[in-house]
C-alpha cells in the first residue's frame, strides 16, 4: 500500500531557553520542521532568545508562530491563573506584538498565533477564553492554531465572527477518545511511546485525516499540521522521518 | 511684550501603575499634554495598564509613544544594568512591539520612543547604546526622543545614517550648565521648584529657543518637546498653564 | 449596659508596598493595632519595605507575622496557582524565613504566620494545603493564624498533630454566613459599610464571642483576633475606635 | 616527595537549575566536594530547587552555604545593579534567612555565606559593601566567604569589628597577578584548562598555601577553601582527584 501523504505541516515549541538556562535542542529541530512556535517571555524565552530563535528559523526557512502563554516563568506557563477575558487579549497583544517587532528587526513575520500551556489547554475548555484570544488575533491579520476536534463548529462559529482564520493541529504522539479528544496526560496510555507507532499516527493523520482511538475505534481529524516534541535522538529521529515522508509526498 | 510662542509639544510620562499599585494623576494630566510616553511593563505597567493608558490618550487626542527600559521593576528603571548593544536592541524592540500591537488592538498607533531612566541616560552617555536604539527604531518607522543639546551633532549623524528621526527634548523644571547638559539632580540647585520659574523657562525654550543657565549665561536649547511632571495639584497647574500657552499661541 | 472586652487583638496587613509603589498606610494604622501581617515579597513588598516595616512595627511595639503568599506581583496574590503540598511548604518556609531573618537583623521577631489571599482562601478550603501550611510552620515553633469558623475540629486535629498553635481570626467588617462562613465578596452584602455596623460586630465579636448571621441568627464565634482594614480616613478612624475599645477593657 | 596537604575544603556552586529549567550536574559533583554554596531564588533557584538540593548536600554530609546575589534571573545575577549598602544588607538577609528555613525544615543548617557572581566581585572591590554583608552575617552567626588575597587586612578589619569570621577562598583554575589577585577573565590566560595544571594549582594551594603567578612568581595565598567548577565529565574528574588527594591527607 502506498500512503498517500496530504499536505501536514510540522510545529513545533521553540526558542524556550531563558538567560542562561538551555532548554530543547532549537537547532537540530529547526531543519526539520514547517513551523516554530516562538515563546514570547511570558512562560520561556527572553529578548535575545526571541531574535536568535527568529533567525534560526529564518535559516531555515521555517514559518514563525507566536506562542504567547500566561506569565509564570516558575511554571513554565503550564499553570493556569485567572484572567478576565479582556486581560487574556491584553496579554496575548503584548506578547504577539513584542516577537511581531523582533522579528521585525530582522526582516522575519509572524504567520499566526499558537498559544502556550495552560493558555492553550483554558482556550479550549472556555469559549470566553478562545473569543479574547481570537479578539486579539483580529487586528493582526493572523491565524490562531487551536486543537482539531472531531466536531469544530463552536470555534469555527466564533472565529468566522471575527475573520480570523484557524489552524487545526493534531498530535502524533498523543492518544485519542472517541469525540477526538486527547486521553488525560494523568492517564498512563496518554501517550505514544514507541517510534513506530508516533510515525503511524502522523501518517493515518496526514493520508486518510484519521486516527484510531483508544479504544480502536477509526475517527476523522482534520488537520492543518501535527505538534511535535523533539526532547531526545530518538524523537529528533521521528520528527525527521516524519518531515521527510510529508515533504515526499 | 508679547510672548511668540513656537510649537513646542508637551510630553508626560504616563501608564506607571502596575498590577494593583497605582502611581501618577494619568487622568489629571492627560487633557493637558500632547504626548504621553506610556511604560511598556519592564519598569512600570503591565497589559492591562498599558490598554488603559493607550484609551485614555486616545480620548484627549494625545500622541502615544513608547517608554522602553531596563528589566527592573523593583528599581523602576532608575539602575543601569550591563547590556550589549545588541541587547539594546532586543528589549527595545519587545517593548516598542508590545505596546504597539495594544495600540492597534485599540485602533491607535504609536508616534515616537522615548526610552525611559538608565536607559535614557545611558543612550545619551554612551554612542553605542544611542545606535542600539537608533537601530531598533530604524524598521518601525519611528522617531526617537532625545536630550536637547547645544550640541546635537554625533546624534544626528548616527540617527541620519538609519534614516531615524529625532525628536529634542528639553525641560522646564531642570537647571541647564553652559554646555547644554542638565545640572545632575545629587545638586542642590538641579530643580527648579516655583511654578513661576518652571513657566518662565518653558516660554523663554518656546519663544526663543534659549534657557538661563545657573551661570546666568543664555545659551540655545532647539528643542521639539518640553518634558514635564506632574506629581501634585501644583504641578499639574503649571502643566495646564504651559500647555494653555503652547496652544493659545 | 457596660461592654465587657475580652482579649481579642486587631491585626492588619502591612508592608504593602513594593519598590516605587507605595500602598496602604502603615505610619497611621500601626499605632492602633496589636499584630501587623507583613508581606513578604511574593505578593508584595521587597527586602527594603519588610525592613520599612518591621522597624515601624518594633516602634509601636506591634507584634509581627509573617504573611507569605503565592508568588504573584501582578495579581497581588489574589489568584489561586496550582502548587503540590509539597511545593506550598517550600514556598512558605521561603518567605517566612526571609522575613524572620529581617526581623533578627533589627532585633525582632516573627510571632506569627499567616498565609495571604488565594492562599489563605485555599489552605481553608483544602485540608492538604492546610497541612502543608502547618508542617511548614512546625519547625518554626510559630503559630498558624486561620479564619474561625463555627466548627474548627478538623483544622484543630491537624494542627494539634503537629504542634503548632493556632491563631483563630474574625471580620469586623465582612457579613457571616450562619455555618459560620463569610459572605462571598461576590455577593452584594459581604461587606459592613457603616462605621457602626463594623464597630458594633467587632464588640459583639470581644464580648459574647458570637456574630449576627445575615439571616438575623446568633452564632458563635471564638475568635483570638479581628482582622481590620484601613483604606481611608473613616476607616482608620474605626480601627482607632475599635482598638481603644479592646484596650480600655 | 610526599605531599602534605593541609585542611583545604572544596565549595562549589549548586542548586542553580531554575523552574523546568536545569543547571549543572549536582548529584554527580556533590559526592566530591565539601561545600555547597546552594543559590537563593534571587539569580538561580527556586523554593523547590533549594530543598532539593539542601536535601542532596545533607545525602552526602555536605556543608550549605547561602549563596545570595543581586536579583537578576536574566543576567544570572552577573550583573552588577546598584544598591546602597543598607539595601545589601537587606538584600542578603532576605536570602539567607530564605535558605535557612529551607535548611530547618529538613532538619538541616546553614555553615556560611557566600556572595554570588557581581555581588561577589562588588564586595572585594568595595568595603562599603562588604560591611554591608558583613552587618547581614553578623546576627546570623555564619562566617563569611571571601577571597584570599595576599593581603587581607582591610577585610579582617571590619569583620573583627562585627565579630564575623571570614572564610578564605582560592581559585584552582584560575591565574593569579603577583598582588594575589585573579587575572581578569577578559584575558585569556585567566583560566587554567588542562586538569593537570588545574589539579597541581589546588596542591600547591593545600600543601603550601603558595600559587605561581603568571609571572612566575611564588606568591601566599593562605585559603581554607578552594572554588571548585565541575561542566563536563573531565572537570568533575578533576573535582574527584583533589577531594581524594585532599581527604587522604
Amino acid at each position: 500500500m502506498t500512503l498517500e501523504i496530504a499536505k501536514l505541516k510540522l510545529n513545533c515549541d521553540m526558542g524556550e531557553s531563558f538567560g542562561q538556562w538551555n532548554m530543547g535542542q532549537d537547532e537540530h529541530i529547526m531543519p526539520y520542521v514547517h513551523m516554530a512556535n516562538i515563546a514570547c517571555g511570558f512562560h520561556a524565552s527572553d529578548p535575545d532568545m526571541m531574535a536568535k530563535t527568529i533567525q534560526l528559523a529564518q535559516q531555515h526557512n521555517v514559518s514563525i508562530g507566536a506562542h504567547p502563554s500566561y506569565q509564570d516563568l516558575l511554571g513554565f506557563g503550564r499553570r493556569s491563573i485567572t484572567h478576565t477575558p479582556e486581560q487574556i487579549s491584553h496579554l496575548v497583544c503584548y506578547q504577539v506584538g513584542a516577537l511581531q517587532n523582533l522579528a521585525s528587526f530582522y526582516d522575519a513575520q509572524i504567520d499566526y498565533i499558537k498559544p502556550h500551556g495552560a493558555l492553550y489547554n483554558d482556550m479550549m475548555d472556555n469559549l470566553e477564553i478562545f473569543e479574547a484570544i481570537v479578539q486579539a488575533a483580529m487586528p493582526t491579520g493572523l491565524p490562531l492554531m487551536v486543537l482539531a476536534k472531531a466536531d469544530n463548529t463552536e470555534y469555527l462559529d466564533i472565529a468566522d465572527e471575527y475573520n480570523v482564520p484557524l489552524l487545526f493541529e493534531a498530535f502524533a504522539d498523543r492518544s485519542y477518545k472517541d469525540d477526538g479528544s486527547l486521553v488525560s496526560r494523568q492517564s498512563p496510555n496518554a501517550l505514544h511511546r514507541k517510534s513506530e507507532d508516533i510515525f503511524y499516527q502522523a501518517m493515518q493523520l496526514a493520508n486518510f485525516g484519521t486516527v484510531t482511538t483508544v479504544k480502536g475505534n477509526t475517527i476523522e481529524i482534520q488537520a492543518d499540521t501535527l505538534c511535535v516534541h523533539g526532547d531526545n535522538e530518538e524523537s529528533i529521529a521521528t520528527i525527521k522521518r516524519i518531515f521527510t515522508a510529508l515533504n515526499n509526498k
